[in-house]
């Protein structure tokens, strides 16, 4: 039977591994071209620091790692008579895979708050693990790309996190892609408003669910919720509200000027607005005010932000964040504000592998492949293998005098863009030929001009 | 109480990224110069891939993970009332992390062997996890970097393996390593001659502790383990033997020469040591034939590794490999004969800070902070940062118009190289301040000659 890989994981082959490269490269320069730094937490936490951080349905998915040994023998066998398999789970483990990069990074800033130079600005890009139900387009291992600032109040962060977005996409070639940027403050003040901000987070969580249900499935979750109909009739009116960010945030300050909180988010919106404008607006993000963005996630509490790409609609949001201002709080560390985008890395490489939207020779990795004729010239192929690595060509030696043909096939497989053929008779004449893989042409040249010749196609190396 | 990470675990600051960052890349760009392939694998595997390859100490080391929800209900009770407690683990658990990177490659090798082109050189640089007790410079997680090449029996691998060595150390500056080599045939021959080749196993166990316990200590395990006295005195004899490569070689081959095996052993040693001389030897590093060379792992079968720095004799090895025949036989697929070598990532960067041959400028990482000076100079201030952004200069403007002390001791602390002071009464006069961090010296010129004084800075970039 043949060895295979658990559900919802992924083995990346050399042609995978490129394309992701080409893409966690894009992302980690900007967000270093925007002054973020590196920062790496380890893979697995203490159990306590993650759980109980992500609702009862996140802690479900969260993988646990077994204690090892003697440490079992403390199995707690009543909860497990019990069948309370989550109290049993606990009693004999005591650490827990990473679940997102958010609840490390703020056991970062807590642990190693009087190293830290705030604002600090950290961004991370590693691995989470979640113990979810594999399906197309989602696994229990994938990569996560955060960048956050703590420890600023300022708007300007705001408007850098739209900068950052805007030429990430730009930089990655992806057309047609949304900003949505809402704030919690205003959607506060709208329930405030209607009269049920005691329900607010009620409210956020079936409007967060509108692009997936639609306006119909909001409107009957918020029956069935219980929210009266004339205030469902006034949401609706809000929620598809059309026109110019400008336009929309001018009808809505009319309306909601009495609240101190809305007209705080309102005046952060415009700010936010006004500067990008004012600078010359996004390249190739096209940024929108919309007041149904809500967010699932209830430890937002300002700005918050959505990436989409509405020409494909089941997509879902290929990035995402906001402010929130208590994310320490749970590490006993108080009012440290603080705002981040995360990128949906596995989404964006779909859409990018779907439009083709990678160079041509992101797979030709090896430049030359040097054929193998046999022992009497192994000596000045290695001579050249050597001379080709010290200018940094990319190449290699075929290991055996196998025929040439297979050594010929060895190299289209791998995309090689060239092959050196140098064989006892050229060797005679002081000549060699040069094998152009792509185009399927050969050429002789001199043994003395190998490297020029061959530096030649390379310019860009170096 | 301050919130902490699980013992043998480590956070990483943006410094220490940029340092490990540093090591890697420069592993990685030489093995791709050397032609091999990127792969990535699922941190975890199914448990029965990994559970059992190790050896009894090896298993003790291996985390599993928990499995979820009602799967737990399948705990086998009756091991954990014997105090069974490996099986109780097992009957909870379906998935283990990785333990080393050697065991996934053979499994993905296998179940991707139809799609895959031999010889195949793929090299991995991955996270790998081990339950150890932690201690200095021993981690729980820490990163692996193997290189290996997978169906091909050409002695040319083991010497682009030796270059591959010796080209990484070069790169990173390292002086006075030493590459030991040796191969399993000749150590076989070995015990054959001296009649023990049954103990063969024990015999290469015992011969690996020779750095640690001395020869010495490998005498007492000899006596202890019952080898007779008069072998253990020829044993000590060839295992201090001293001189050339050639010479040691060719005292060997006149004793050995009557066993096949040795003598295939032989002559791929002297098939790599002469190439490598003929090509004018290795540049870095010390190519040493050494008999007393043993590695422990039995699965190695030919040649084998082994990377030290002898001036710091308690490093242990700092990298090491060899040649294996059967590591696929594992997974159901015979007579692949592979050959890898792997670095001690961990000691290798602890030895490069130990003699500071990291870059000095490794930490400037932003090259520009834009001082705030309130609302009137901020448009232009933000228009000045996308400029150099977009020339590939890494820059930030300061969120808020604090007291410029404040501003300059960010920028201090984050080591950015220089601060653009463009206040009001700058503006007016249309120039700006650049001051340059480092020095603490600071000049005045005009806006419009900004982005190319600050170019000129950073000639390197783009």
């Amino acid at each position: 039977m043949k060895p295979s890989i658990p559900k919802g994981t992924r083995d990346f082959t050399p042609s995978e591994v490129y394309l992701r490269d080409f893409v966690k490269e894009k992302i980690k320069s900007n967000f270093e071209l925007f002054g973020f730094e590196p920062i790496e937490t380890p893979s697995f936490e203490k159990l306590e620091v993650i759980a109980g951080k992500y609702g009862d349905d996140g802690d479900q998915l969260i993988f646990k790692i077994l204690s090892n040994g003697e440490k079992l023998s403390k199995a707690d066998l009543d909860s497990f008579n019990d069948q309370n398999y989550s109290k049993f789970a606990n009693s004999i483990s005591e650490k827990a895979l990473r679940y997102d990069l958010t609840v490390p990074f703020s056991r970062y800033v807590v642990q190693h708050q009087n190293e830290l130079t705030f604002p600090f600005k950290r961004y991370q890009v590693q691995t989470v693990w979640r113990a979810d139900r594999p399906q197309y387009g989602r696994f229990q291992e994938f990569l996560q790309c955060d960048a956050d600032i703590i420890g600023s109040n300022s708007i300007w962060q705001e408007i850098e996190l739209c900068l950052l977005y805007d030429k990430i996409i730009k930089d990655l070639g992806l057309k047609g892609v949304t900003l949505r940027i809402n704030n919690r403050k205003i959607l506060y003040g709208f329930t405030k408003l209607l009269g049920f901000e005691n329900r607010f987070n009620d409210f956020t969580i079936i409007l967060d669910k509108l692009d997936k249900i639609k306006i119909e499935g909001v409107t009957k979750e918020l029956i069935k919720q219980n929210f009266s109909k004339d205030k469902i009739e006034i949401i609706k009116e809000f929620m598809l509200m059309k026109g110019t960010n400008k336009f929309k945030l001018k009808k809505i300050r009319k309306i909601f000027n009495d609240y101190k909180i809305s007209l705080e988010g309102l005046n952060e919106q415009d700010f936010i607005i006004d500067n990008i404008d004012n600078s010359g607006g996004l390249e190739s993000v096209d940024l929108k005010f919309d007041l149904s963005l809500a967010r699932g996630l209830s430890y937002y509490t300002g700005t918050i932000f959505e990436l989409t790409l509405p020409r494909i609609p089941d997509l879902g949001s290929i990035g995402g964040g906001g402010r929130y201002d208590n994310l320490t709080a749970n590490f006993g560390k108080k009012s440290l504000s603080g705002v981040g985008i995360s990128f949906g890395f596995e989404r964006i490489l779909m859409v990018l592998q779907k439009f083709k939207l990678f160079p041509k020779d992101i797979n030709n990795h090896v430049h030359v492949l040097i054929a193998n004729f046999g022992s009497n010239t192994t000596l000045i192929c290695n001579s050249i293998l050597k001379k080709l690595r010290d200018k940094g060509v990319k190449s290699e030696f075929y290991p055996d005098d196998s025929k040439l043909r297979k050594q010929l096939s060895y190299a289209n497989s791998k995309k090689i863009e060239y092959v050196v053929l140098l064989g006892e008779e050229e060797f005679e004449n002081g000549e060699f030929v040069l094998k152009d893989m792509s185009k399927g042409t050969q050429d002789n040249y001199k043994i003395s001009e190998l490297e020029s010749v061959i530096l030649s196609k390379f310019k860009k190396i170096n």
